[in-house]
């Protein structure tokens, strides 16, 4: 029998490389998904476009919001909060992003941010703040969908106050 | 020349299988680790224990803590902040965690939960609050260390107090 192991040898090395390839390659084109995702939310937020944003989430999303209760659960229980909360704005709300970091894994990636939310209340008042947001994905059939948000600011414990005037 | 199709496929076929198994198995293997650093992490946190708590993390984690400033960058930054938080306490912090899930991807994770912290002040007094928890992790050196921490609790807007007394 012919000796097969230099034919071995060299089709598990092409394997393995072809599979890094496929890995950066793999990685950097989810880094831009992921990126996507944020300035596509950032529109739909822009707009008050409910739809649009919900379409973005896992049915069993988990939300720490930046309003009680500690967790929203389930992908009902954000809308509702989503909606209260664009309810305070009249017209769009603007979004900045900054010092934006993506990781990624199999399937699996969360992102971190300060995000910078500005517009008008309904009362007339202007609202002008900075949050940090965390935000985990699980790729589902092919897209990115959000299954965790943490959003927050800091609290100051000496007066139990919220810190919705900080800037980065 | 003999046709090697048959033996190429099996080899194929074999590839892809182990390479499936594998990668099941890493997975339950990765959430292992990634809760037994949380136990980790709380055992440290108990005890006051500021090296083996900074351990787990990795030089440039970005933190975004329930206290000020917005975000704490790099693990020296973070040290102090965890210092001045611990040094609020007069012996062990007990730790809970409740409704803990925890995604894995390719050396990439994250979590998240509720977490009480539970512990006597130095001015004696009794604390007890409950925080959201959202941690990211990269595996390096085949070490999962942390990358970024959000922790914080839910914001009343029209008082601008930050909620510590609210319980899942």
């Amino acid at each position: 029998m012919k000796n097969r192991a230099p034919l071995l040898t060299v089709l598990l090395g092409s394997i393995i490389l072809l599979n890094a390839a496929l890995t950066a390659d793999a990685q950097s084109k989810d880094k831009a998904e992921i990126r996507q995702w944020l300035d596509q939310w950032a529109k739909a937020f822009r707009a008050h476009d409910l739809d649009a944003i919900m379409s973005m989430y896992a049915p069993d999303v988990v939300a720490y919001d930046i309003v009680p209760p500690l967790q929203y659960v389930g992908k009902e229980a954000y809308r509702k909060d989503y909606a209260q909360f664009l309810a305070q704005y009249d017209g769009p709300i603007e979004v900045e992003f900054r010092d934006v970091q993506i990781f990624v894994g199999h399937g699996v990636a969360f992102v971190y941010c300060l995000e910078r939310l500005n517009g008008t209340l309904k009362s007339g008042q202007k609202s002008d703040v900075w949050v940090r947001v965390t935000s985990g994905f699980q790729k589902i059939s092919g897209k990115w969908l959000d299954i965790h948000d943490h959003v927050s600011v800091p609290a100051d414990f000496d007066s139990s106050k919220a810190l919705l005037d900080l800037k980065p």
